[in-house]
């Protein structure tokens, strides 16, 4: 498929639509350069159809055997694949990002389809628990009681801006809705309409192959906030996801719990990962610690949520030693492309902010210039000393980009009132030896009531996809703490009990039957087994 | 213990505390007579107090070995048992339940921390999982993530009105929180304060004993919504369970919504909770339902909230033979005593609303007149015709007591009608034969969409405490359908994940350790195993 075969509409279900009066135009953040052709934004009206084909399909959905929902998995990620060249290139052209890159996240993004179709292919998450009836117990007779997990109704998905794959049309959300057996409504990224646009059409195509119901999925453009706001506050939608700014997830949260009927907003907002060093690791590999740490900092132009962006160490030489090798690794980074203009005046806005609080000071950035009609930044380095950070709440804040502050702090009580002061991230990450583990027991324990994960000499970017990743944390990282938006367990915000009581066998659905005939784990009177 | 001894007092941490200005006296609903002590309302500095040992005994609690929490919540069930006679006979006067009802009510509450202190001991509950490195993977390599659900913080409960003692200071939400490894605040109930002093003392007798963290339990009187308020929207406040009216729990989702840090409010709310009566279980035993239903309806004076409030039938001369037969056993049910003046008041408003909607006939009430002095209220049958339903949604509205509407369906159409515009509910019933189950099938794929359980042949009040049981619903039965307030998984509620990465062995949880020490059922590499 060539891209010059876009044709800039929306889908509502498997029917192109462009109903809406404004349009827009994607632009290549790395040139500047606007992409043909225009994206046209969809009407109130055509979300309410596709709201309205979603409650239909849902009725249908929900019914079908989990095999048929693997199916539609599976082909979904097999008509990404055969979009080939022309999906690497049009995300290239509309993110800035490298050509490898976008392949490796459509890796992920294919991945992620396919391990929620053999999630629900082996069908043991559904958390099926039988308890059967003991009708002369005393003083009352027990029931025969048995639940099962089972799926909503339609979920809103708003894509992310900083992966356009793994995290967008076809993501991780999308994947983990569907697989749970919720219709999917889109809306769009403004800032990768055209990628976005490929994908929705390899999704429609699976649906189709894969005799699913019309309204399984659409997709809708919008440029502005009113189309999501509409999507959110429409009753016949039964949950967010969410992946972008603290004020976009929180606005989303705040109308979606003051609807007649509250619906949840999985939000991933706001994290700035801290990374302590501790003196065992900076004595034995000071300089290993700067490459590693500079390499996660301007990783992708600094465009993750796991960016870190604090670095915490005890004044010492060697400390000194890193700060000054980083410093170095700093000015020599060329300024890079970011995502879009937005996010380039954001992260402006941020670092001038952070610069111009006294007791910081701008350590390093990138040497050569950052050319805006290219979109780019400068990578930076700012330093303050620990303090500083305890008396500002501002320096808390993230920066959305290649950019990261160094705190120093003078003795191990005040780094571990750093610790204690955080907010909510998805990460924190401790350097150091078994010997450091040992002496910062109390910094662990912590981090441990802060974050979502703690990572021991690794780097917090990167997020491996696997059943026991954990991608959530306290607020503000994201609106509730309980639910991951990365690995398996994802699929649990898409989902409720439902419990059937002194339902004969044949009425009840396979997984709950006494036979077992999907062969899944469960908890049947208390014991696991399968 | 005498119930003479009761000090009116709240407790911050183990210290009685009693330093608000306003006192507030029980009532016996049975007699109307004021019950002493005072009981001296929880001033905001007091809350704030109760809340900071919360914080602390948190950092504290949440490193104990579950052991130690298992042993303080089977002593909790040991300390309530020898509260005697004493316990029964005060909830029995600040109630005006039966004796025989409040020891079931106490069994239970027993039953349910000894639950609790089994799963945390078992240990399985924390759902752990772990993915072992792979350093030679391709592309990357694959590091070492392990997670498990640990503790969140200090949660706020807010005793019912209709469970003294099962969904009150030691209730279910107690236990739960407490086991998961958080502190617990209760914000007492005022209609049975000095049946919540006596069990809150209970609870802190096993603090000590145990050796708890001062601060791992307060309680607090408040008989306004001031007190709640403020430990609903203070930062220390992690979670917070409720179970009341839809008014009272609304607010506090509110509340608790547009806090800085929003925090999940588990609000238990709503439910009329449908019966469907089928035409083959009509045939076979109309009389045997009448009495079903009535009893269901009438028990506990209809004060629960699996009550059901909402019968649907074909019309048919069976269905004319059920109806008749309720009425003759509506009529003759002697009027009850209710919980406090405020549920009676309620009741009549709601009876007397609902009796002035064109189209709705009283078909029956007590034959007794009620005793407002002893707080009684008349059983009320109600009957309609489906349209009626279907154009009016007062009708849809809960009548909390021993009441409940009869409605006539013309064909099947209108009664699976009836069941697509229902609102969540906390269950359905569906009585019928095998035959029928068969030809309504889609009157039971409806209910699936709407309820958090659905019975056959079953009678909803009675809500068995198990593994397996979800009580919990759309809203607004509830506020988040993902979660129940009953059974093992009530723990859910009050917990979060915390993700590993590379740690060394000797550093993680035991929980989360090779050797798996405690085996505990756990997914590793993607297997189920121990």
């Amino acid at each position: 498929m060539s891209t010059t075969a876009l044709h800039g509409k929306s889908f509502i279900g498997k029917e192109p639509s462009a109903e809406g009066r404004r349009s827009f135009l994607a632009t290549n953040p790395a040139t500047g350069a606007t992409l043909e052709p225009h994206f046209r934004e969809a009407s109130l009206g055509e979300a309410n159809r596709a709201l309205s084909l979603a409650e239909r399909a849902f009725t249908e959905l929900r019914c079908r055997p989990p095999a048929e929902r693997a199916a539609f998995l599976d082909r979904i990620a097999d008509e990404i694949l055969e979009l080939g060249d022309a999906l690497i290139e049009r995300a290239v052209e509309e993110t800035g990002l490298p050509s490898a890159r976008i392949q490796g996240e459509r890796a992920r993004t294919v991945g992620q389809l396919r391990m929620f179709a053999n999630l629900i292919r082996e069908g043991s998450w559904v958390d099926a628990r039988i308890d059967h009836a003991a009708p002369e117990r005393k003083p009352a007779p027990k029931p025969d009681v048995r639940r099962m997990l089972v799926s909503i109704g339609p979920v809103i998905v708003f894509g992310a801006s900083n992966f356009p794959l793994a995290f967008s049309v076809a993501g991780g959300d999308t994947a983990s809705a569907l697989a749970a057996g919720n219709p999917v409504i889109v809306k769009a990224h403004r800032a990768h309409p055209g990628t976005g646009e490929l994908v929705a059409r390899a999704i429609l195509q699976a649906a189709e192959k894969t005799d699913m119901p019309d309204g399984v999925f659409s997709f809708l453009h919008g440029a502005g906030s009113e189309l999501g706001a509409h999507l959110v506050r429409h009753p016949a939608a039964k949950a967010v996801a969410f992946t972008g700014s603290l004020s976009g997830g929180r606005a989303l949260f705040d109308m979606a719990a003051s609807r007649p009927e509250p619906i949840p907003v999985y939000a991933e907002m706001s994290s700035v990962n801290p990374v302590f060093v501790l003196p065992g690791a900076l004595k034995a590999r000071a300089d290993e610690l700067a490459a590693g740490l500079h390499q996660s900092v301007t990783l992708g132009v600094g465009q993750f949520c796991t960016n870190p962006g604090l670095l915490v160490g005890l004044k010492s030489d060697e400390w000194s030693l890193l700060t000054t090798r980083l410093k170095d690794l700093i000015s020599s980074t060329s300024p890079g492309t970011m995502l879009h203009v937005g996010i380039r005046e954001g992260y402006e806005a941020g670092t001038r902010n952070l610069a111009s609080v006294s007791g910081v000071s701008v350590a390093a950035r990138s040497s050569l210039a950052a050319d805006a009609a290219r979109t780019q930044a400068q990578a930076m380095l700012f330093t303050a000393e620990a303090s500083t950070f305890l008396e500002k709440r501002e320096l808390s804040e993230e920066i959305f980009g290649p950019s990261t502050l160094l705190l120093t702090c003078g003795s191990r009580a005040e780094l571990e009132s750093i610790a204690r002061n955080l907010h909510g991230h998805l990460t924190a990450t401790v350097q150091g030896t078994a010997q450091d583990l040992l002496e910062y027991a109390e910094l662990v324990r912590i981090l441990e009531t802060k974050v979502g994960r703690l990572l021991f000499n690794g780097y917090p970017t990167g997020v491996e996809v696997c059943p026991s990743m954990h991608h959530g944390g306290p607020y503000p990282a994201t609106s509730y703490s309980h639910f991951t938006s990365v690995g398996t367990a994802a699929i649990l915000r898409f989902t409720r009990p439902l419990c059937y009581q002194g339902f004969p066998e044949e009425a009840l659905p396979p997984e709950l039957r006494d036979s077992n005939e999907r062969g899944i784990w469960r908890l049947v009177d208390g014991q696991f087994g399968r």
